[in-house]
């Protein structure tokens, strides 16, 4: 396993644990500590302009560790579906544009659950939109060669937000869509989500070296109050992170450890610095 | 399947959902509608005497559905497993003079995590204790006959409640401890817990009649507000409960379902008649 107490350079910076500073903030802070990489999200950089960030990420010296995100695939009717294809493909378009190593697909919930209508109850049928939204996407994705990772979310996000929700479901559907694994498709690990999977160890090794592209950091609290920004600093919950990381170090990845924190009641509220402060701090001793 | 429609009997109430009223007062309202049955908590057996709800259920003519519950097994201490396990014998002998027909399980989460001190982050160690720990007790439960009943909670449960977070986890405990499979160790269905589970028709068909002891419904809302006091109502969420049912009478279950809802914010602050009638309604045409 990699000594992160001497390596900053192996940290990668997801945006969303700094809502409180914007993307200009952020680079210029991670390049100051001699941070190696950050994944930055779409809306900010269509806010700022890719050409910009392209050229701030340069200036800073700064790689991408991947690019938030595509996905969200089922959609109530066959024209939502087109539109939602269609955003997926200038997103990678735009991740093209910035070097990202790969793209994170969040799957997508029930079709119509954020339409205010009522949404669908067939999980599966969601599951089987998601493997086409995939298949689909994977055609552009491979002519302009930006690789998709589709990450897994927590199943209390199955309804809302991500309908495939374990390593094993992820590595199904790469196995199915890209079967020579060449680095076309592959899976993003976020500890958060899959922590609990006691299938865990053995999908991580599953997965490998090719399809392993992205490894996420942060901590499950004990109480959570609530389900999607009350996410724990790495060492104040109750993963343990080098188990995991180990697993996935035995793969043979040797890419960015992505620390990725939604904190409405913490850690968005305080001073940016102080958070990248304790960030790397907690990325040299418990990661 | 089962046409419920007009069949109360089959009905059977978990009294978590009726938090306003007490034992008697659930007991004579299910009576008087012809409710087959009730899964009541041992803290309320206890308040009431278990006498005196015997004599409650026999004068109303209502049976038991289950036995909530026992398990929490993950402990610090060797001493405090014993105390857990002491308890555990307890609750199963007044299940036992009650007629229960199982104790339902509830693994318990991380060792230590409801002592005030920094819980264990050892996952494994946790799932270790509570099969030990279930293989402890199932001596007991075998001598006195009252099936224990393993109940899968939802992954989001997995540090705090139960480190048992799939029907697959379940029935590979139930499969190592009771290879024989003849109704001493089994499994209950919570449709809240696993609905999200891409494996779930599979491993409902795994469990079969024997092991499948109790079938649980309420319904998962979007958004959730409160990971564990906000379940909704069937009809409410996104559940598809009648495909579920399907799969768990496929195995030949002929069982009560059980109407288990926790709802501190609307179903328990509301008249208990209009939740009896709705719960009714609703097991009639959306279960």
């Amino acid at each position: 396993m990699r000594d992160l107490a001497t390596a900053p350079e192996h940290f990668g910076l997801n945006t969303a644990t700094l809502r409180q500073w914007n993307l200009e903030q952020i680079i210029d802070a991670c390049a100051s500590r001699g941070i190696g990489a950050i994944a930055p999200w779409h809306e900010d950089v269509e806010r700022m302009g890719v050409r910009a960030v392209r050229r701030m990420l340069d200036d800073a010296g700064l790689a991408l560790c991947g690019y938030c995100r595509g996905g969200f695939f089922p959609a109530l009717t066959a024209e939502s579906r087109n539109q939602v294809l269609n955003r997926n493909r200038h997103i990678l378009d735009v991740a093209r544009e910035l070097d990202a190593p790969c793209v994170a697909l969040v799957a997508g919930g029930l079709p119509g659950v954020h339409d205010g209508v009522a949404p669908s109850r067939d999980i599966d049928d969601a599951r089987n939109q998601v493997r086409d939204g995939i298949a689909q996407l994977l055609k552009h994705a491979t002519e302009i060669g930006m690789p998709l990772a589709i990450e897994p979310l927590h199943p209390m996000y199955a309804a809302d937000r991500a309908c495939i929700n374990t390593l094993a479901h992820a590595l199904d559907i790469c196995e199915e869509l890209d079967p020579d694994g060449d680095g076309a498709l592959g899976v993003a690990v976020d500890c958060y989500h899959v922590w609990w999977d006691p299938d865990l160890e053995q999908q991580i090794a599953r997965a490998g070296r090719k399809r392993l592209m992205g490894f996420h950091v942060c901590d499950w609290l004990v109480p959570t109050r609530d389900m999607l920004n009350d996410r724990g600093m790495m060492g104040d919950g109750i993963i343990d992170i080098p188990k995991i990381r180990g697993w996935v170090e035995r793969t043979g990845f040797d890419g960015f450890v992505e620390v990725e924190i939604f904190s409405r009641d913490n850690w968005w509220k305080r001073d940016g610095e102080e958070v990248l402060d304790v960030c790397m701090d907690r990325f040299k001793t418990v990661v």
